[in-house]
């Protein structure tokens, strides 16, 4: 069995924690058992390990994820990167395609869909182990596992199951689904045993291939890749499932949650405060995750949630915060804080004058081992001064020892990169007509190529 | 008469705008007729002008709010600076000092102490003005003003009359005082016509002086400054007011409020929100002060206070928030913006490294024609990146033209300046074992005597 996990999303619901470059999966607020703080896809995966599970997963992702699921992952995790952000579909669709023709899997192999953030128990996963063999016992077209329900909530969809006797295997066959049905449909459904669905699906690797075929896409992924954008942009669910007759679930009787609300988040928190600040003891079910240096007082508020980032801050009634979404829906300001595969940066500053130029301010930090790549820029020049630890700068072809005290200036076009010999920081300060991140062209060589090229020219 | 305002306090009950720089009279949340922000203080100033008493008028404070004062009020306010930070005795008795023997008034003239920051209508001036006539009519020692109390207040301070009927000209005989009485005594209280005591003192400079004569301590005030933490540091009403048997009040019945606290505050503004963010439709009763760049959105949440500064962010219940006071006593922290007579400046990052240094980042601004003295520091080295404006920096005796995009270097112990041609701004990185505000140490020269001193070394 292969499982392909689906991170995507940009997770509005939780700003300003979560933005276009840090979906709600990697917010690091839920606790190890070593008491250190880890996000939904490092505990997801960790389950997945538990279960024997991590070397027979992919994970279907976007460009923008790539850095932050390999710095909390590894950088090891077989990755499918879709050519641009779309619903569950085609991504489905691709990662099919690729585990293909490119990891040559067989058309009988049981594939296994899974959201990358499930919050359960580790018998869930058991379950999705299953899935396999009932799949294979009862020749379905799809298998999912059903979450036995704890209240009639309007928000889930339902698996309806047939009224068949349910089958020794414990599975039962599907008859309908159902998308947030009214409280009191949801009750009555309920007494049907009807199940929340999780978004888990197995198939074979034939049925979702032959769909493809059928509607005239290639079946390469190569070639599927060029034509990501003739898929049709829908769910997996409403373009395959509930186009499919021989469906069965399998139920899973324990702890599932959503974690997409700030309500839902905060109640799996082991702690009530991530961060500085005070939350006032007449303060009742109250949480504050601050990741600003600034402290953060709560005094005497209950219910709510506030929640900092350098993106903004959020002061909000537990119950009534996912309308967030729909305030910060329209914004799509620069991210003030980004982790990438070589460390991380933090605005600091953002000066635009009225005159024709803008100046940014950012502390950035590289690993110990990485490197900045070799680049130039052709709207800013930058200014860079070391404030810890020591590093390798290279500029315009020419290699030097930096140090805390350094002061490097590069002029717009004048070529630069930087290597950290130990965790390295430097604030950096941007000059410039118009200041747009992906003012950056690569000089495509590798650190070692760099090196070596410097040391040819200059010897 | 002359005016004595009293400017004190470190207003840590309005945490995080005010700290020990900057007071609450100082922070700008009132609304001009214009539609511009103002302080209290600039808004009581404004007052006395229209009663033509600000030539009449000295401003008793201390070292860290002279900047403060002259930026909002102009360079031209007459100052009685303390020593130290004391209560209101030490402080009114050397602004009396100051009137006798540098300023040289008569005996008997008249001075009147106000409070910086009451919030009141035009009316009261006229009353301050009347304190002087009734006072020289009635012979009495001390003339107050009492406010017509609207309700029984448990937090003020009650002036109880003399059973004697009214005087024609509208004052009434002080029997007494009562601090802070239960409410249900104030409630007595209003229905014998007692008044609320607002600060405002009247008297002849004779009177203060001879306190000051029996208690052994000089008139003259460079002598007083000298023995200023001998005297005793209490209220000028405990001291005085209590002891004196001959006071009469003057009714002032209109409105009167202190704005002490962020419930007090915010009910007169005229505006819910100052700064970036939002505030939901659905809050009732709150407001949202925000002088930080990032957003902030309240979302769900009423009857509460959100103020943020570069100090700290307060989420708080209004009538909780009093309680801010004790919470951030303690604290002293490093203010993280501060208004100066040059210009002001703001911490952007702070890095406290394991090793034995650490690193501050800030963007200064100075006001076109004003300048940074020119001085050295013993702890730390600065590094001026110019982002704004046009300069002349001296460095080591030599002057020079800077601009946007410059770097200057400033070793440790280096001499240096900066005046700004036009509003000037600069990212300054400061780099030392230890960093503190106080690590100055200027060269005695003012900016024209270092330009000469530049041109005579160098020609």
């Amino acid at each position: 069995m292969k499982l392909i996990l689906l991170s995507g999303g940009s997770g509005k619901r939780l700003w300003p924690l979560s933005n276009d470059a840090r979906s709600k999966q990697f917010l690091k607020v839920l606790e190890n058992e070593d008491g250190q703080l880890k996000s939904m896809v490092q505990r997801v995966w960790m389950q997945l390990k538990n279960v024997n599970l991590t070397e027979s997963t992919i994970i279907a992702t976007c460009k923008t994820q790539v850095d932050m699921i390999q710095n909390q992952l590894g950088q090891k995790v077989d990755l499918v990167i879709e050519p641009s952000r779309r619903d569950t579909f085609p991504a489905i669709a691709l990662a099919a395609s690729f585990l293909y023709s490119e990891k040559k899997l067989p058309l009988d192999e049981v594939v296994t869909i899974l959201p990358v953030d499930p919050f359960v128990q580790e018998t869930f996963f058991e379950q999705v182990t299953e899935l396999e063999n009932i799949l294979n016992q009862t020749e379905a077209e799809i298998a999912l596992i059903g979450v036995t329900p704890t209240y009639p909530s309007s928000k889930y969809g339902y698996i309806i199951p047939s009224t068949n006797p349910t089958h020794s295997l414990n599975y039962t066959r599907v008859q309908r689904f159902i998308e947030k049905p009214t409280e009191l449909l949801a009750e009555s459904l309920i007494e049907q045993n009807a199940l929340w669905n999780c978004g888990v699906f197995a198939f074979k690797l034939s049925f979702i291939l032959s769909i493809l075929e059928e509607r005239g896409f290639p079946l390469d992924y190569n070639e599927l890749r060029t034509q990501y954008d003739k898929l049709p942009n829908t769910s997996f669910d409403y373009e395959v499932v509930e186009k499919t007759e021989n469906i069965i679930a399998l139920p899973y009787d324990a702890y599932w949650k959503d974690l997409g609300t700030w309500r839902t988040l905060t109640e799996e928190m082991s702690t009530t405060q991530i961060g500085k600040g005070i939350i006032t003891e007449d303060c009742e079910e109250t949480h504050l995750i601050n990741e600003l240096d600034i402290p953060i007082v709560v005094l005497g508020v209950s219910n709510v949630i506030v929640a900092a980032s350098p993106d903004g801050i959020l002061v909000a009634d537990k119950d009534k915060s996912p309308r967030i979404k729909e305030i910060v829906g329209q914004s799509h300001n620069r991210p003030m804080y980004e982790e990438r595969r070589w460390g991380w940066y933090k605005v600091l500053d953002h000066l635009k004058t009225e005159e024709d130029y803008e100046v940014l301010t950012k502390r950035i930090g590289v690993k110990a081992g990485k490197n900045l790549s070799y680049q130039y820029h052709q709207q800013r020049s930058e200014i860079w001064t070391v404030i810890k630890g020591e590093g390798l700068f290279v500029h315009n072809d020419q290699l030097r020892v930096v140090r805390p005290g350094d002061v490097l200036q590069i002029p717009v076009g004048e070529k630069h990169g930087l290597k950290a010999v130990t965790d390295l920081e430097i604030i950096e300060i941007q000059t410039g007509a118009q200041l747009i991140e992906e003012d950056i062209v690569r000089v495509f060589m590798t650190w070692d190529e760099v090196e070596e090229h410097c040391y040819e020219l200059n010897n």
